[in-house]
């Protein structure tokens, strides 16, 4: 799954543009930090740690704009500061951003005596190796994670934790790769994902390139396929879990969970410890992003319910640790308790976590 | 709800084709079985008693056609079958269909003696009569349900049980509208039930109309407002209850089920004893029909998918009696233990039940 979600060139952000995929295969260029912004926002680059590398690429960007504006350096520091708040306010939910702007803005503080343009290239540096890191991650990730998926596996994956939503290599669809790699057989029944049909038009995309056989479904088949014994595990990424090992994750996911135990089925999460945040003491305490009611009553401008009709969209739900397996890191495998092994998995890492 | 699911005039059958809503109200005339059939098939009409009602018509007006023909009465006879296995054969799961069926070759069988325009008169008489049983039948179990809904409830109801799915009234939004017409404050939380979206469509136009607060949210959203507090009870449909009470419903609705068992929340199928078919011991039995892919890949002619993508289009799932809380009948009703409450029901009944 080489699918080019992002990159950085000639000064500007490279995105695969998913709002458009399957359809058309279409590339923005994002040149200032509103067109990074709304790609996010808009979701033209989407999934927990492409959101956190879009901003880090978005700080380096905003720096090396502002260093040609030969800025006084503290003009030059709020710029960039102020760029990476106009970041911040895009999308609530997935910790990956604050994370990624967070240590974007630790290369800054600790660049004194150096000039705009230093800078810069520094935070660009630190942008390409947290791109870099992504895809170390995900590779690691899908070796450990890929133990967990037997030979014959009847994989259910929710929304997409593919490439997509990555560096590269992706963080769900990452192990079940890894897994298909090691020549295990395998089939994934891909939940379609409402509103947005990341599932439909992202997952079925990457699985389709990377030759693994799969099913479409409507995101209320999902128990029906479990009830006849046709699916095996559960397996998605994750936007943000927190110290007990609750875990939110895009809309859908709670219910797969819930689902998963009543069948007596494996639900595992896989997530590189980017998404976790110990600063939160349990699910609770999430901000769940609510996004736009036209999402549930149009599909790309074609009407599905009257005119007026109260919605509610939130973006994601939150997926108590009781009802998890296990949580896949780059790390290793995190079972409970998992208050323990999620701090244990984050002394290994070499950067600090932070909080929003 | 006084919406005009179906009705027979000037020799034709009048449909609100339910394809179109909610953004046309658009009428057509069938007047010959292929027409019909199509239009049964193609979901222009649904819901379990209203396609039995429609085949009812059908089988009039292919009695009205034949006797104009001046047939032997054999060939009037053997014309009037075909046209009932012709419409036997459109929909498999909804019980109702081949009920409403029976119940006019028991009006054809006891007419020897009588000629053509004469047994065409019967068997229009006889599917007028089951289209007003319907409305008394679904406002008896609105005085029956009423009482299973609290003052203040969070109802989630799944798929359309509407007007549109019968004669009139509806059967589990019939209670709904029971319980508003009782003075109770009710708000109802629409899945939009995908694929064809017939909750966001049909459901939330209904309940539009009837002033009933709602608010719509995607199939995969129902557990998170569980989670939440937010609803207090599931109320469904049903296209088959078999003898053990296991019913068959619309896709997702066996996820409903299973969620509400976990918070739980009661969950009540609403059906008349013409959805029951005590023929089949338990759920496993039940045909599940399985629909054309494009449903699942495509809205409304947008593709959703990538071309080519294998899809799985169950249009049912069954809810096992286990976690039916009770069942709502024009006869009262049926807790556990399902199967002797739902003989009960049916001993009561002045018509036979008959299997497929």
């Amino acid at each position: 799954m080489t699918v080019p979600t992002l990159d950085f060139r000639d000064g500007s952000i490279r995105l695969l543009d998913q709002t458009k995929l399957p359809l058309e295969t279409v590339f923005i260029e994002c040149r200032d930090i509103p067109s990074v912004a709304e790609a996010i926002t808009s979701l033209r680059v989407r999934g927990a740690p492409a959101i956190g590398l879009t901003a880090a690429f978005g700080v380096a960007l905003a720096a090396r704009l502002l260093a040609d504006q030969h800025l006084a350096e503290t003009e030059f520091r709020s710029g960039v500061s102020a760029a990476a708040a106009q970041l911040a306010a895009t999308r609530p939910t997935a910790v990956n951003l604050f994370w990624a702007l967070e240590r974007m803005r630790a290369v800054l503080d600790a660049s004194g005596g150096a000039d705009s343009k230093q800078i810069a290239e520094r935070l660009l540096l630190e942008a390409t190796r947290m791109l870099k890191e992504d895809e170390r991650c995900n590779r690691a990730m899908g070796r450990h994670g890929a133990e967990l998926i037997p030979d014959g596996a009847n994989i259910l994956t929710h929304c997409n934790a593919g490439a997509l939503a990555t560096g590269a290599y992706g963080t769900a669809l990452g192990v079940i790769q890894a897994a298909h790699e090691a020549g295990k057989r395998l089939h994934v029944w891909v939940d379609e994902t409402r509103p947005l049909l990341q599932g439909a038009r992202l997952t079925a995309w990457e699985l389709r390139e990377a030759g693994i056989p799969h099913t479409l479904i409507t995101d209320n088949m999902a128990g029906h396929f479990m009830q006849r014994g046709q699916i095996d595990l559960a397996m998605v990424g994750a936007d943000r879990i927190v110290a007990n090992g609750d875990g939110a994750n895009k809309i859908g996911t709670y219910s797969v969970a819930v689902l998963a135990r009543a069948h007596a089925l494996p639900f595992y999460f896989v997530a590189p410890t980017s998404t976790v945040d110990l600063s939160i003491a349990d699910g609770h305490h999430i901000p769940i992003e609510e996004r736009k009611p036209d999402e549930v009553t149009s599909f790309r401008g074609v009407r599905t319910a009257p005119e007026g009709t109260a919605v509610a969209n939130p973006a994601f739900d939150v997926t108590p640790s009781r009802l998890v397996t296990a949580i896949v890191t780059e790390r290793g495998i995190v079972r409970a308790p998992f208050a323990e092994g999620l701090r244990a998995a984050l002394g290994n890492r070499e950067e600090t976590v932070v909080s929003t």
